[in-house]
């Protein structure tokens, strides 16, 4: 199996409350493709502090480290919690936009993306509990698992990461090096429920879990 | 919507050279239990380099400071590196195993369980590619998504921790909580390539994917 190499540098953009799948399912598959070099990036290097509180993942480089990367990764944060380097991470992102050959979200890093300018008019998704403040953006909502316009893909809420990463990495590559990837993580989805989706799950919890994530806490 | 509020402690392993996901795809669904209390585990306080490089998870508390969590979990690592701490993490595996009502691993998580002499005779999982190495440990290998033999829980290869987690959570509080996480973290996968398994993918990645996960690096 003779696979693509490529020589890129893929930044993810690490900030406090971001949602820690959002980051790591994407990571897990690019960091895989041949000659990539993932950097984890925050506004100062060190732990960075997710959204549930009992994790930290560690960046590596500042903003300021990782002026044109090839790829940038924003993973998105529950929006009723603050994020105190928001104005230094949507500078950042406008920034490097002007380099990437590809700009990404995962769930509500869409949200950080339309902060930045940078889906304006364009065809986007985001968490589904989420679809209208990404509206109010100026993008256009796509209820899709994610979604491509132009260099800009968005995937749709936290897990939906993995996804779009699999796709992204047979764009980079090839489909046999994403295909090796997918069979190196062994992402072969049984989920035992079938409540992923506000259209399947329980209709119910739907408001409830919208609360959970956008309403302001009481 | 009223859901089971459990108060219980869930302790994950992290040590060198871990596989991310492994640990944070379960810390995604366990962590958003209503009442649990995740805490990331270590030899040491501080940040643990990932298998891929790029990444460092932060151990909030030493093995010794976590001595009888309710739950424990352990992430998989590719066999061919070293773990430097691995005597103190099955040491403590097997401590822990003592008090805790459900016992976990992720990938080849499970291996390290093994060699904590907790699944002799146990009907348990790993990665495809490590099968041959559980059964070594004395375990009952079994190519399942994942595998529950009492108290001992067992997830296939990295991204299986997500499908492990939900069945967990359901056990340790009810359906509707696990469906809830579920819509909460958007768990509805739309993989864009059917390779996440030996049984579906193309034949030739088979030999080339078990080879940088479990041989020696030439």
């Amino acid at each position: 199996v003779g696979a693509t190499i490529v020589a890129m540098r893929i930044a993810i953009a690490l900030y406090e409350n971001l949602t820690a799948l959002d980051a790591v399912g994407p990571y897990e598959v690019l960091g895989r493709l041949p000659g990539a070099e993932v950097v984890f990036t925050a506004a100062r290097v060190g732990p960075v502090r997710t959204d549930q509180g009992s994790l930290a993942l560690v960046a590596d480089a500042t903003f300021d480290d990782v002026p044109e990367p090839d790829v940038v990764l924003v993973p998105g944060w529950p929006p009723n919690m603050p994020i105190p380097d928001v104005d230094a991470l949507v500078g950042w992102l406008r920034r490097v936009d002007a380099h990437t050959r590809w700009t990404t979200s995962v769930c509500t890093g869409s949200l950080l993306l339309g902060m930045a300018g940078l889906l304006t008019g364009r065809r986007a998704t985001t968490h589904w509990a989420a679809m209208d403040m990404l509206a109010a953006h100026g993008a256009v909502p796509v209820a899709q698992r994610h979604v491509i316009d132009g260099k800009y893909a968005t995937a749709a809420g936290v897990s939906a990461g993995l996804d779009m990463a699999l796709t992204l990495a047979a764009a980079l590559t090839d489909v046999t090096t994403a295909q090796a990837i997918q069979l190196g993580i062994e992402y072969d989805p049984e989920p035992p429920y079938d409540a992923g989706s506000p259209r399947t799950a329980p209709a119910e919890l739907v408001p409830v879990v919208r609360s959970v994530l956008i309403d302001r806490p009481v």
